[in-house]
């Protein structure tokens, strides 16, 4: 199996959304990327977690056969996160962040793990990611996320470790805040002429973007007929997406394309449930079947007018 | 060529967005919706113009094959609509409604067009578009478009309608509102139980969905770097569908699954220009192009995991 990098948060998360809510669940980019990404390829997780993690959850990861060699024990609690979703689930309320000891990640990349060519710089202060990208021997493919408070006040950071990525991942708002532009294909190359030669813009339920300075691919998501909890949904897809072009060892456009789609899928995935419930589910079959649905419901038929 | 026949409003619109403004521009629902269609089919209009209704739009309609028999002429004034678009061009303001001669609508089907099959009731008083299906001898295929105020205080007369309907295009608010679902899927399952056997969606820039009782198919919009006015979006996409349906001779899943692309493609040409412009420019050639153009950024490559 081919190798994947994967370095972002480990967290515990309290979540509302309006069918449920769960305390202390297993959450964090990290977390929910290599789950992901692992139905591809071997995922090596960079991360940080406190004394309070719990060892099933260790064992849990384990059984995936996610490597743990680059997870950070520390005294103090693990990250924690709290959030509610509204009836409309597009719209969430961050209710609280304790970074506990999140705040002294530096990550440590392992020795054997420098030559991972596949990296996923999860959704953490893009200082950090950079500090990731210094240790590492010979990437090929990189992916980075990141958020709103990084665009706004990490600016600098952010840009300078953009000229080192590949791919972006962000969502239509983060687009707009960091391009100030007012259309997604302007704000996709105006990401292009910060570094990346490719970015994915996501749209939630209402799918996602492909654009290089070639061509574009546009999707819509799969249509669900009850999303549980949206947390998740974009590690899950960047998860897909980077543990696929790691398993074909390919970065071309046409691969890239069948990733993304793959990556609404794992998405798809770990909406219908809590915490990374909807991930732990399923197998290669599941996914298969999945991606047989979305052809079946979204492929066009090819004809001539 | 095939016959479609339209009823709907003919207004003259004053028109706001934040690339500039138009005033009594040529628009209205049956206005839309027949010049795209005529791109496919031969379409015959059934609506009321006032006094003021200029010659060079009479003309301009009979320069695109449009049959105008259906027209009649009043002396009042024409229907005039006043709306602005905020930055946000999802969000619209109604700022004027001037029935005038619309109020006065009691739409008579000439002898000769009471056989035509493929039928769109523009988005109109329900009572009319009753009267107007009382009217035909042997309907195949009706397309029904209704809104939120019907929905809201014609609801029983909608209701009745429904039932002989075969396809209601409706946007996902107003699905919400005749449905009370929580989600477009359930939505679409409810509408059905109402009367059509075939539901459209339209999720305006994020595309639209067409379900049946077997079958489901969600498709994007075309990505556009510049949308100028999306006043007769919806009317487009409905002429679009009805006028390639006419066209086949046929609305199987297969051909309704091409319709909804090829309406997804005029609503496109539709909001690149004020008032019914972007649908005067374009020919055969200009549909097909964007078509493939479609067909190109979002057809799903076929691949096994």
């Amino acid at each position: 199996m081919n190798s994947v990098l994967i370095v972002g948060s480990i967290a515990y998360d309290d979540v509302k959304t309006p069918f449920g809510s769960v305390k202390n669940s297993l959450g964090g980019s990290t977390i929910y990327a290599s789950l992901s990404a692992s139905l591809f390829s071997k995922a090596h997780i960079v991360g940080i977690v406190g004394h309070d993690f719990k060892k099933e959850h260790v064992e849990l990861l384990r059984s995936k056969n996610i490597q743990l060699e680059g997870l950070t024990h520390d005294s103090g609690l693990t990250f924690h996160w709290s959030g509610r979703y509204e009836k409309n689930m597009n719209i969430r309320h961050t209710l609280k962040t304790e970074l506990n000891v999140f705040s002294k990640f530096h990550p440590t990349i392992p020795l054997e793990w420098k030559k991972i060519s596949y990296v996923f710089l999860g959704n953490i202060q893009p200082e950090v990611q950079l500090d990731v990208l210094n240790q590492l021997e010979s990437p090929k493919y990189i992916i980075l996320d990141t958020m709103n408070l990084y665009i706004q006040s990490h600016r600098k950071a952010l840009l300078k470790v953009l000229k080192y990525v590949n791919l972006v991942v962000v969502n239509d708002q983060e687009a707009i805040l960091l391009t100030k532009a007012n259309n997604l294909i302007t704000a996709a190359e105006k990401i292009q002429l910060m570094g990346p030669d490719t970015v994915i813009i996501k749209k939630g339920e209402h799918g996602a973007i492909l654009v290089n300075k070639k061509n574009v691919f546009v999707i819509p998501a799969l249509l669900l007929k009850k999303v549980i909890d949206p947390t998740g949904a974009g590690d899950s897809f960047a998860g897909g997406l980077i543990g696929f072009l790691a398993q074909q060892g390919s970065y071309d456009w046409i691969t890239l394309k069948k990733a993304m789609l793959i990556g609404t899928v794992m998405a798809s995935f770990c909406v219908q449930d809590f915490s990374v419930q909807g991930l732990l589910k399923i197998n290669h079959k599941s996914v298969h079947d999945r991606w047989l649905e979305f052809y079946k419901t979204s492929s066009f038929p090819h004809f001539k007018l």
